[in-house]
């Protein structure tokens, strides 16, 4: 939840005066993505949301993350639609950062999740995983194994600060990943960050998807893994395995998963809880007194490894093949 | 900014249930209120906003706060209106806390405000005295004179940290304060806390008022001095009096200044300026780590107070006669 940059109304004037939306009534910063500033914007054509584009994303990679969600709304997911100026441009530029209008969409995302949601959310995500076939720009994952030692650089020396012992555990981590990730397995686009918050619910359906500012091409079956690490654990870190299986079902019902896949489950899933644990970490210690921001706590994620570490395989998630 | 209390879906719905307005449709955390948890409420009747009442509201005072904003806008004031559910009642309960829903009021505060804003606000000001008239309940000012001692207990053996030499600073002025408090001003219904963020602007018109939570009833020129102190300074802590004038000439345009109020203007600048500093100071001195709001600086006030300890007269504040 974050509002990084302030809006002025001069600014959102002399913005608007790019499109076709009338005038401005009403800008109210809102708690909604973690990485950009966000706003609810009314205006005499509706609601919508504005985004100001903050740290981490590059502004070379926008045109994929607003290409995708076009792409995707096209392909039958519903996800905000990027709002195109007088010009035909989806990105335009407020009080010096890269910002867009998108499309407000209704739904709320649930606290806590049931086996009901999580069956609904695999099922989202094969559809996804289909939907992003065709799309013509492709984006590395930044986040994945090649970029986990760079983040365990910058937080090593003080990751003790957190736990003791907690560098020594990632560093082994990272060893034992580096030399059993998993290569060949069916890649495309995946959404890479579809925790709760992203994934919106109405009168008790899935209705629609958010936040793709981590979307990239990699491996279907990890995506599956972050959300069985984000859907699945309960509040004390046990894994639910009905919400497992109901998660892998459900995905199953719309795109099968191959043995390859099933086989390297535990793995991503270990791969998924460091990549949260890491970034979590470097947030953590380097959080900045006053910022609108509350870090989550990278522990949750320790906890979540330490499941992994034991899982003996794909069974241990539910799913029962 | 706040959000201090999350929201889930189960309890919004059961919340609902309650009013007239349909299913919900979407809930977000907006940066909006610092003592409040504000959501904007979209339902299947439209957009709205959802307050729940944290730290220093006393659930006591709420139909004072809730009447006032009923009577304000039946004499003219636009401001937030309280939906009433289906018992009649304007205040309810969400998540163990005391709830309202309110109107959702279009317009734009503004972040540095121009001399033609000041007029205005001071005109709206005015209007707002005027149309507090009447109103059946009150309240007394648990931020002036005789809040201010308590409150400066709670800072004084850490007021230091901040700056050194502030909490005798703050005590010498307290100790001035008590023996030179103008008694027998025109009193009435004031909003006490008119700062930039609380007033919306629309097509270059002031187009309402927000937040009365600080709302009581105390001398009319305190309020207008809360407001001098709130636009009237220019971020390099300088008084623009040009603003100053055109504040002043707008409220009496609307409700001509007493000669007595006019003789306590620098003294009743200096009372507000104390109040803001000390409010500050203990929020700041109690800020948490991880909160979801930015503790305001306290220092700012200092600077303005010392500007208001030099002020001879109301000719300081641009009030020439």
């Amino acid at each position: 939840m974050a509002v990084y940059t302030e809006v002025s109304d001069e600014d959102l004037a002399a913005f608007l005066e790019g499109y076709d939306l009338g005038a401005m009534l009403s800008l109210k910063g809102i708690a909604e993505g973690v990485e950009n500033s966000n706003f609810l914007l009314h205006t005499q054509a509706g609601f919508f949301i504005l985004t100001l584009y903050e740290q981490r994303v590059n502004e070379a990679e926008l045109p994929f993350f607003l290409g995708l969600m076009e792409h995707l709304s096209d392909n039958g997911i519903t996800c905000p639609q990027p709002v195109k100026n007088r010009a035909g441009e989806a990105l335009g530029r407020i009080a010096g950062r890269p910002a867009v209008i998108v499309t407000f969409l209704d739904g709320m995302s649930v606290k806590r999740s049931d086996a009901t949601q999580c069956a609904m959310l695999g099922e989202a995500l094969g559809k996804l995983h289909l939907a992003g076939n065709g799309f013509a720009l492709t984006r590395a994952n930044s986040l994945s194994l090649e970029g986990w030692p760079p983040l365990f650089r910058a937080a090593e020396t003080r990751a003790d600060e957190v736990l003791p012992g907690l560098a020594v555990t990632i560093a082994q981590e990272l060893a034992h990943l580096q030399t059993s990730w998993p290569q060949g397995l069916p890649t495309g686009i995946i959404h890479a960050d579809l925790f709760p918050d992203n994934v919106f619910f109405l009168a008790g359906k899935l209705s629609g998807l958010i936040d793709f500012y981590f979307a990239c091409n990699d491996a279907f079956a990890y995506d599956l893994a972050i959300c069985l690490n984000a859907w699945c654990f309960e509040a004390d870190a046990s894994f639910n395995i009905t919400k497992g299986m109901a998660m892998i079902n459900g995905y199953e019902r719309v795109r099968r998963l191959e043995d390859a896949e099933v086989e390297a489950l535990p793995v991503l899933a270990r791969g998924a809880a460091l990549r949260f644990l890491l970034t979590r970490l470097v947030d953590w210690l380097n959080r900045k007194e006053g910022a609108l921001v509350r870090p989550k706590d990278p522990l949750e994620y320790l906890k979540k490894l330490r499941f992994h570490q034991r899982a003996e395989g794909a069974r241990d998630y539910g799913l029962l093949r």
